[in-house]
């Protein structure tokens, strides 16, 4: 059996890869031990390829109100109901992980007012979905409900944009159809051993 | 921390419950290792326990041109589509033991577009689907497409059955917002080791 | 003229079923004065046709804070909301009869806001449309809104629980194309005379 | 117990009413054997009044491919789409009358699929309910299969026209929350003894 | 090039007009500089004509609470979420110029949570929009709403019925594909110079 | 009165802002002669804005299958269906201005069915809003429908990720409420004098 392919385009040879991304990618395999499939497809074009991660990162590594684990949750909430298979998938594991908790990202991504999370949370992820779904609807009842639950406007732009980009994150994963690396699968699902 | 509970309703205690019930519990602990919430949950109403998993057996169990692990594929792609974190989870795992992939289920969960599944189950999970989200849409065009696909008339009757059956499990697991087991998450995700 | 079929699927003839089933039929029969369809129809599978008849009574005939109208104002309410013309028309009937109204199916099926019932009853109706419609929104503010009209947690169970059902019951009467008998439409319409 | 009121508005006397409005209510009381509500409540704004009627007339009684049964059926059908009970209830009871035909009313408000109408009825009523619902989608396409069904274009506006003035007569309906004549439930459901 | 047309159906010679539409068309000429394609297509069926115009004249010249400009405010944001461009062009002109602001028409056509507007403006196309999208939902808490917001019976009788009598005219656009004069896009826009 | 703000958040001084983004800042200033909301507005964050105009410039600046003014017909487009009336505004002056057409950018942005574009760019447009909406429907039926337009995959790839891009511009312009710059309103409607 052949394996299946993971974007309906063509996929670079890392060796033909400008050296910056590639670069990227190794990083990545250090880290990770396998390089996840979303570099390997985007990196198809360059250029979208480096603002597709300086965007990711300048959202999902800045100091934030927000823990990398309230992120990730954000992405996994919003991977569900945008029906994208890779970022539930993928993103599952690394909310498994940062969140140490091999059930939140199932619970998240499924249906977050079932998840084992705080009020906090929930206001939060909450308004992900507005941002997600119905955007055109916020209004400043919206920034009073997440204020209450002591978030500040910073975090709310936090909250607002990770869910946006990864609202184009998403409908990139369905336009290719990326497909999630197996490793992701079961990524934080088993504690370590010692 | 107190184990979080595993329904709105009173939960009863094994020793209280009607004897075939509680057979019924221990069967299913023998094989599976541990008691699925849902048994616990449910136990809160004998009379419709009894009917509930009546109607699962009939389905489920029955001989059918449907394998046991489409029938599973049904109800987690309907379990998907109506956001209900239990059957997600808990049929996911039996699907990942039926089908022996320990992908597909969060796949087809997701969305079954991706899913590493062929194109007659493909059209077996947009039938479920359309059952339940559109069921008043339903006409000889369904058929005839699914017939193309070489599913006899009974099949289809199975088909649009366990959507049916799980469009009504879902809502009462949302309902009472039943809890899966922690078990399930990570059952049929390893490979067993010799 | 040939009369119109009643479902997709073949119809056994009384003298074929099993006999619990064929003595159900009867004393329906002898009660109602026909034989409703869905009986006919769904003992094309006779191990269902068990299960869902239980299942129905264990909601519809047990004690219950809510009356016998009341749960069966849910089943019109639900039936209109995923278009199936069986329940709609065939338990309006029952309702006008157990209501002794022959208003107040058409107005709870069409649209309960403009319906001669309680506010109590609306409220009910609310939820049963939200669980048949958007179950996994569910929350504890649903819970606390019944409570302020006077519901208990088991009369929460039973609206929930009969509204699930008849989303499994639509579905399946879609999916067949299950035809309400003529009778239906004019029961309890009309004052009985002495 | 008083009488419910039929409108949210005031509603004239028949006394107070300009002569040409008064004239036409007891031409319809004289027809009917009772003034239907919506003449009542839509008289507390004469000039609307007339213009709402005038528009009515010119649709539902000028000369055209459609019957007088099959243009009720594209009310009844909008009306269940707006889920206006007072034009599901009213115009019921007129398309019973004129299909001569106690079923084909709830079976068009309720699912049109369902109902004992023609192939080419079917095709009418989903482009009007495409009309009701969508109307920013309708395309050439919409246009060449009513035209096979043997619709010429002069009956497509026919459809269109009801539709969409019935959009504007439920909207109306429900703001006032507009009452049906008990009367109009039973119309049409009995037939007519010697 | 061929101008392109303004409706799928036939349009009347002006000569060729019953006297009354062709006066008014005169009338609207000498005012506006140009005929409105509206009056051109709407010519193709007399009666329907004239009932058109007298309800919008009914409802848009009337003494009302609401200004000239808030009523083209409901027009425009109605337009916008029925997908009419011709109501969405023509309106959003005549809106400019009532409300003497250019930018106002697009603000209120696209999102008018983000216009120029008061927050009582805001409360009346909030409604305006329940009307055209949920109007079987309209209860006493939306009264309540507009009342707070200097409402009577009679403004909200106005904004519910200009809703409903655009989404006739919105249908009837979209059916006929109906196309905006040229002169309207620029309409408003550029201050007059003295 | 006081000018109305620009956004939810805090607005630089040009003078405080790191020395690249200034330096756009002055260029697009120098080609348009003002200062596009969005640039002053996300230069609250100017790692976000380095990113953000990255992508941009990869997506609308590249060599492409797609026009320019295509280009800006998918942003427009998908800017209607999101409610975002920044992007609707601003992008429709650059859409007016690159076609050299007045009229396009309203018709596109209202309901593209009805503009004046080739049936190839409808095809376009139908896809830039599947992705938009519904983007884990895409299919390869989907991709065949377009390539029969002339469309190979790079072009697809474009017409995908200009929409998921603006699907997250418009949710930060709805986010943070920009406003757009009063001038876009008008540009590109009148044909310049020489």
């Amino acid at each position: 059996m052949t394996s299946p392919s993971i974007s309906r385009y063509p996929v670079p040879k890392l060796d033909d890869l400008p050296e910056d991304i590639r670069a990227r990618m190794l990083e990545v395999q250090e880290k990770a031990g396998f390089i996840p499939n979303v570099f390997v497809a985007l990196a198809h074009r360059p250029d979208e390829f480096r603002a597709f991660f300086a965007y990711h990162d300048a959202l999902m590594l800045r100091d934030s109100g927000l823990t990398k684990a309230e992120r990730e949750m954000i992405v996994v909430a919003v991977a569900g109901a945008n029906d994208c298979l890779y970022c539930f998938v993928a993103h599952g594991a690394i909310l498994r992980i940062y969140a140490k908790n091999p059930l939140v990202a199932d619970q998240v991504g499924v249906n977050y007012r079932k998840a084992d999370i705080t009020p906090r949370q929930r206001a939060m992820l909450a308004f992900a979905l507005k941002v997600a779904e119905r955007s055109g609807e916020i209004d400043e009842t919206d920034y009073a409900t997440l204020r209450e639950h002591g978030f500040d406007d910073e975090d709310i732009w936090d909250i607002g944009n990770i869910s946006a980009f990864f609202c184009l994150s998403n409908r990139m994963a369905n336009l290719i159809s990326l497909r999630p690396n197996d490793e992701f699968y079961l990524l934080g699902r088993v504690p370590k051993q010692k």
